[in-house]
């Protein structure tokens, strides 16, 4: 009987999976709804068996494959214990290791030794691996923590044009835009922001990067406040890894480069690969010798 | 008939009500819930109603005359017109005017005339009168305004917490206290923040102030920029009122002096009244005619 890896790469958007043969050569690609495992932890295994089915099918194999395949799954909120212990006893696979999301887009960008990967997009989160040991910087969401990512981004710029309608700080092309986008009526604003989530502060996170190119100077002083934030973290992560490979990824890994320090851009190397090669390889690395074995 | 004044100032924890005679002598007190016009409007049409009648009991008169009473209203929430539309037809008074709570509390501090408040509470807002106009700077809430108030300090001080404990930054004592109220895991903390409400934020502000004075290297950096913020707001309330009379108010208010900008600190006036004795004043003020009319 042919054995078969799964690769999952499962967010609060989307999930989805690769299948693999023994060898780690990938076969076909699934995807799915969110697999939010801490908000809706039902739907995320549908969404994760469903993609991997769809994978399965994807490669032109029988989706019942799934029960006899072994998966490695990079899943957000992996780091709720309880969660993770509900998921882990529902999984439709024959063996199952959960590890962060962010870990398997890390194998994926450096592949195997020691580096860092930056994830830079609606929130951001650091993670360094030396040797065997893994370390995550940051990523304590959008409350208290996620300082430099994309929701923080857009709620500095809404705040920056507050300041300027009250004349406390002087307009700017930005501020005068984004005004504009509630139509001059700051309460609209202050709607928006009290239903906002995380994801709907980043949608302008990309208007920051298109104003300061374009010499704003209000967004200019937002992404040198932020950029001097991740430099922060960079400098954390560096001592980590003897300032070794650095890969930004993310929605914002290809805007931010030129706000960081010099002693971080001489390090940014371009991603190998994507997450969901990563969590393959790392199925391969975990079951290898156990798919030997059972041959 | 005698003729009766009342005065409401009605937030979101209390509702405070004063009732005095046809002069604006106060003679009795009444207090009551939660008056938040916004979230609850029915309670707090019943609390308005509670805090008056109390107050004529307090003041040894029959709780009836508040149907007779001509009423001031400085009410949380009162920019939000529909709001205002739907309470002013509820209230139980033969005339009421309703303006911000801020509004009565600036008339009591500074009595007639020209000068400022500064509100640094949980929130944060700004308030200027000069001649006959008046103007609000601030005051958009939390989300994506509030700059320098007691929430935005508290979560601020959280934020400086999760980074000691990253160590992106180095520990000082406060952030060492913060990460230990929460049994220094800091998936606690985070849970916190995701239910926490700006009063909750709010509640570390104190914190802030007290390792502040003790030394601690990041309490001041946080103070530094939040009075920053307040310093700026400020310049342009002394633009409105021409460099004049000033006022802080609000939870913080004896907190902050020593951290701003010594042009403001010069300017500072202790408060007159309080916001009570202001709502009465500006009773006194909009019905006293019509009153001397009707004897």
């Amino acid at each position: 009987m042919r054995e078969f890896l799964i690769g999952i790469d499962g967010g609060g958007t989307s999930c989805r999976a690769a299948v693999a043969d023994a060898e780690g050569r990938i076969l076909g690609y699934g995807k799915s709804g969110a697999a939010n495992i801490m908000t809706a932890p039902d739907t995320a295994l549908a969404n994760i068996e469903k993609a991997a089915r769809a994978a399965f099918l994807n490669a032109g194999l029988s989706e019942d494959l799934v029960n006899s395949a072994r998966a490695y799954l990079g899943l957000a909120g992996n780091n709720v214990e309880d969660t993770v212990a509900y998921i882990s006893a529902r999984l439709p696979f024959a063996e199952s290791t959960i590890e962060s999301d962010g870990f398997i887009a890390l194998q994926g960008a450096l592949g195997d030794g020691d580096g860092a990967v930056a994830i830079l997009g609606t929130g951001s989160i650091f993670i360094a691996r030396c040797d065997t040991s893994v370390h995550y910087i940051g990523g304590w969401g959008y409350h208290i923590g996620d300082l430099g990512s994309g929701a923080r981004l857009g709620q500095m710029a809404l705040v920056e044009s507050l300041l300027a309608y009250d004349l406390i700080s002087p307009p700017s092309p930005m501020t005068t835009a984004l005004l504009g986008e509630f139509n001059n009526e700051p309460p609209k604003m202050v709607g928006f922001s009290q239903r906002a989530k995380p994801g709907d502060f980043g949608r302008y996170a990309p208007y920051v990067f298109d104003y300061a190119s374009q010499g704003d100077q209000t967004a200019n002083r937002i992404l040198t406040l932020s950029a001097g934030w991740v430099d922060a973290a960079l400098d954390r992560v560096s001592d980590l890894t003897n300032g070794g490979r650095l890969c930004l990824l993310g929605g914002l890994a290809t805007l931010y480069p030129p706000y960081l320090a010099e002693r971080h851009r001489e390090r940014l190397v371009v991603p190998a690969a994507d997450a969901l090669t990563g969590a393959i390889a790392l199925a391969k690395s975990t079951y290898g010798s156990s798919m030997e074995r059972s041959r």
